[in-house]
Parts: structure tokens; sequence; C-alpha cells
């Protein structure tokens, strides 16, 4: 059974002080229902990607509050899987729908950051990791900086090669009306930024943010569909310490590998692609353990311009603006993803436009890569 | 296509302090796996059914952090709907199965209370209910009193009655060697027992409790396999001020309906039913809702001994000794539902065997009745 995206949307995202997780899911659900065409009395099921409010919160059991909220008196299931939960939603959702058990599902990706002290959030995210990383006082960007130490002593990568990732994801925000940082920003200015984790700096570093994507998916197809064509997750240890490898992320290598057998394409198929780019050095090892570049060679690449719109490179990548330009609301990444693969499929992404892109693929990850969820959109 | 029980084991239930969750988690799988006489290779994905280890632990992303524990390198999902968890999470695996994505799964329901402390757990625990009854300062003994209270007003149910059903599940919980209270009690130390939210006594209470419990699903059949033959979700609103009715936990209806004519099957035709009575009057708004007595007519029926294992009538029901005598560590208690089950309609329930067992119900509720869950097994 084929599974299709009928409907997509997302809210602006951002530091949203004046609107309520409520207000966000209504205006990302009801929108998506609107893309579709199709009444809320449709939806046999809803799926909640969320990772944050029950700790930050107080409030879990996310299914049945978002469920009243949208007024469906429906079957409502939060997943949870670090920055991954969007992806993690999704993935449940499209078998729920093969399964025959549901014909029409949304699912929501959510979260509500800013409301929160700073400290408390990055407390919070730390549940991602594992209890010794979190015990040892580590956090993400003190994680993701080792990962990239480890890669400049490997292949020579350079800090500003890791920061052309964080210049062309601010140039396709400024594309984007829903990204949280719409400002060009230049190779040096990231360079002189403050040092987070070295060799990590502030503008290596995707930001705290609000936001709800939502999709609706059907098991049938009409105009303006975008079908599913795989969808496929991995998973690696929880901590750094005991992974193979330092220089990949096996678990974004071996979900992509799954997704490309199912769907029946290569890596070089891809025209356009949303990657988990949490840091500038995450979107490089995506670039390499999706297939898109041989290990090494992704960062010069894309400092070359070959994955920014408009510049007629093989794959374009990130063109919301990816977790750096747009914005991470954890749980809302995964789903935001589809919405802009689905904007790119049906030829609507304006200026952020990959001309004639036919087929995409979204990259969602949780922590520091012990959850890897990957999508494969054809139209 | 099929969906089997093909392994099911559960840990003990109680306050296990000598024990982490890793333990916990693979004395239940591997119990599962070796019950299923499958190695662990075969498992293709594992979900998760937990819901306080963010807000008590600070430890999310249960998915990969068990599957890491486990030696799995697979998919990997944690499913949260408050104490609805455990068979949230078995339905996403039951319909990934029917999807055809994968063809053996594990799924473990878990959770560690008893490290915490008390009022931390109680305060956790209102994460399942909605943000006016917290900031009321409600608690779920005191929702579950509101609903005791207008059914013994509308049927004239007694304290009597409610306490009966704890002397059953005690009962049935002197026969479950994995049972958290293994003493009879009786309706008048129910009665005398401290009052916690009037007409609700400790007695009429289930416990805080660590355990764990997991059941190995296939798509194929062999030697002691157990059928799904449904399962099914419905949602109400989280909180109780919203809902149409206080005399019925309206989403325990639609899931028992809905799985009921997935199945062919009616209420009468159970032998055995597992079903979720964290409270006394839980088990009786079951029994009604589920269709197993009409409105008014449970309470009698259990302090009848209607139900009781043994007495020969129509359905037994919580064999296990339910969440009061069982134990009810909220992730787990709708896994070691099914584990229950499995084990009576294999016929290897001992001492508390329902004779010629062929169809059986487990119904597992999140909050005040915000999520209900209905599977049905047969053999």
């Amino acid at each position: 059974m084929k599974v299709y995206v009928s409907g997509a949307a997302t809210t602006k995202f951002g530091e949203l002080w004046g609107v309520s997780p409520r207000h966000l899911a209504r205006q990302a659900v009801f929108g998506a229902l609107k893309d579709a065409d199709t009444s809320e009395n449709r939806v046999e099921a809803l799926f909640v990607g969320n990772m944050l409010s029950g700790m930050l919160g107080g409030q879990e059991h996310l299914g049945a509050f978002f469920a009243e909220e949208l007024g469906f008196t429906v079957p409502a299931f939060k997943v949870e899987g670090a920055c991954a939960s969007g992806g993690l939603a999704l993935h449940n959702a499209v078998n729920s729908l093969m399964s025959g058990q549901y014909e029409t599902v949304a699912v929501l990706g959510i979260e509500k950051m800013t409301d929160h002290k700073p400290e408390d959030v990055a407390t919070a995210l730390m549940g991602a990791g594992s209890e010794e990383e979190r015990g040892a006082g580590a956090t993400f960007p003190g994680l993701y900086a080792i990962l990239a130490r480890v890669h400049m002593k490997e292949f020579g990568t350079t800090e500003q090669e890791l920061a052309a990732v964080a210049v062309k994801n601010h140039y396709h925000a400024t594309l984007n009306p829903n990204a949280q940082f719409r400002n060009l920003i230049t190779v040096e200015q990231v360079m002189r930024s403050s040092r987070i984790a070295d060799p990590l700096k502030l503008l290596d570093c995707s930001p705290i943010s609000d936001g709800a994507s939502a999709v609706i998916l059907s098991t049938k197809k009409k105009k303006g569909s975008i079908e599913i064509a795989a969808s496929a997750v991995a998973t690696d240890t929880l901590g750094l310490a005991q992974r193979k490898s330092l220089t990949e992320i096996t678990a974004t290598k071996n979900a992509s590998q799954k997704a490309y057998k199912i769907a029946g394409v290569a890596a070089s198929d891809m025209n356009v692609a949303e990657v988990h780019d949490c840091f500038t050095l995450a979107e490089v090892l995506a670039m390499e353990d999706l297939g898109f570049f041989k290990k090494g060679e992704a960062a010069g690449a894309i400092m070359r311009g070959e994955t920014t719109v408009g510049k007629n490179g093989r794959v374009v990548v990130n063109t919301s603006g990816g977790l750096k330009g747009c914005g991470h609301p954890v749980g809302a990444t995964g789903i935001k993803q589809i919405v802009e693969l689905v904007d790119q499929l049906r030829g609507v992404g304006g200026e952020r436009q990959v001309k004639g892109a036919r087929i995409g693929l979204a990259h969602n990850v949780g922590g520091s890569g012990a959850t890897a969820v990957v999508h494969i959109l054809t139209r």
C-alpha cells in the first residue's frame, strides 16, 4: 500500500512569546488540513512528535492533549525519540496507514522551548544523551565539538568550511518566510562569533526555537499528493564513547541505505534534501553518511556552493534554512523537513525552489546520532 | 496479515530497590525472547512504553537507550500516553507488523517509580491530566473519587462494593508469584484503611511500583503463539470537566466496540480480561463500559464473586491481581496485561488459570480516561 502526504503546513519558527502550544498545534494541523482539502472529521488518528513538554512543562499524554485541542475524538499517540521525535512519529504514522488500520491520519511535530529558562532547556535536552554524558556534564555542543575535532583531524576539514554550512543555511532562510533567522551571515561573522564548544562557535549552532509543523497522510492519491516512497529508522549507542567510529553517524548510514533499498533509488537520485544540521558539523556528516559525498569531501563541496539553491549542484540541501537558519523546535523539526520537501516537490518553493525537483530526502537525528530517521519523498 | 504474541515475560512487580531500569528491561525482554525461542538478532524493532523517565529521571530517548542496553541495533521508539503507554506502544507495534515493515518486534513496558520522592511521583503523574486539573491541585485519587461519587449517587454503588474489587484482586495476586501484594484483604480492612480522597481509601488505590514486562510479536504463527485479534485505541478529553458523562469512560466504550468489530466477537465471548483498575471504581466502570455488565450492575456482580477465578462466572477479571494487587508500574501495566492473558490462553496460569480460556481482553487507560486501549487475544 502506498502512503501520500496530502497536506502540509508549518507555523513560523522562532521565539514565539505570544502564542501557546495549543495555538501552534491548531495553526499547523488546520493549515495542513486546509492544504489537503480534508475536513477534520476525516482524520482517523493523530501522531504527535514532541520531546520536552513533560520535562519542561509537566504535561505528558500529549496525544490526547492535542486531540482534544483540535477537536478530534480519535486514537492519539505521542512518539518520542529526542530531536528525532517528529521523524519517528511520521514513521509510526506511515506504518499505521500501511497496516490498513487507518486511511487518513495527521502527524504533528511541536515544541515550545523559549518559555523556559535556557539552563533548564539545556538540562532537559541532555535527556537525549547517555547517563554517563549527562553525569559528566556534557552538553550537545560539546559532544558535536568532539565529532568536529575528529573530523578535522581525520580529513583536514576546516572551521571555515564548517562556517560555510551556516552561511548557506542562513542564505536559504532569507528565502523562507517561516524561518527564524532571515539575515545573511558571512564566514567571517561565524568565525568571530563566541566560541561555545571549541571548534563550534555560536553561529555553528542551531537555536532554541518554538514552532509546530503538521502533515496529513493518506492512502489515497489526489492532486498535489506527494508519495512517501520510503520510511526507515536506525539506532546506535546513546553515548559517543561506545561508538565504533567518530567520523560517521552509523545510524544515518543504516537508515538511508534501508530507505534507498525500499524506494529503489540511489543517493545520487536525490534532487533536494532536508538534513539534520543541529550543528554545522552535523550537516557535513549527513552529506557523507547519506552517500551524497565521499568521506572528507562534503565540507569543501558545501563551501564551493555545490549544495546551495540556484547553483545547479547535484543535490540542494536545507532549502528551508535547516535547523540552523529555520530554527529547531526539536519535536517539530522532523515534520518541518517534510513540509519543505512537499513544497519543493510540488514546485511551489518560491525563491528557494529547486528547479525540476522530483525526489527528495528528509534526515532527522536524535541526540548525537543514537537515532536516525530517513524519509524519501517523490512526486 | 495476522499478528501473534510468540513470547511474553514480566519481572516481579513491587518496590524493587535493588535493581535498575536496565536490569528490569533485560529481564523482561530476554525472558520474552526465551519464551518465544527467538534469538535477539531476529528482533527488527523495539517499542518502549514508558511515561515518567523524562520527568523523574531526566532520561528521554528511551527507544535508543534500551536498544543499546539490550544489544539490539534496530529501529526503536518510545510511545507515551500516560498510564496507557504500554498499550499504545503495543498498538503501534502491531500496526508496524501489519504494514509489512517488520516481521518480529519486541515491545517493552517499563517504569521505575520507587526511586523518587512520592510527592515528585504524584506531581509527575499529573502530567497525564489537564492543565486545569493540575493547576487546581487535583490528583488522580481525587479525580477518580469524583467519578466514584457520581457512580454511587446515580446507581447506588456502595463503598463496600468498591472494596470488593480490591479484595478480589488481592486474592488473585496471592496466586501470582510476580504480584506486588500477595496478602489477602477483607472488605472490612479496605473500609478501615485511611481515606485518601473520599470515598476512595488507601486500599481502593493501586500502588506506586517498579517493573517491566515484554512481549515478542511476530507475523509468523508457531507453537504457543497467541493471536492479537484486535488492537484499538480511543481518546476523550483530558480533563473530567469537559466530558459529556461522568458515569462512563467513553474512550473505553469506543475502543472496545471498535475492537469487538475488528475481531468479530462480542463482549459476552470473553473468558478472561485484564482491566485498568487504577482505583477500585475504575474496574467497575471498565466492567460496564466494556459491555460485560449493564450500567449500575457491575459492582454488585463483582461483590458476588462473579468475576473471581474459580467461581464459574462468565468472565474472570484481573487474574494477575490487576493494578491493585499486582502493582502498577505505569508504562509496564499495558504489557503485563498481555503477558497475563498469554499465560491464561496457553493454559499455564497455574492456580489462577481460568479453565478453558480461549479469548481474552486487555484494557489499558491513560489518565482519567482520556486514552483507552483495548486488545483482544485468542488462542
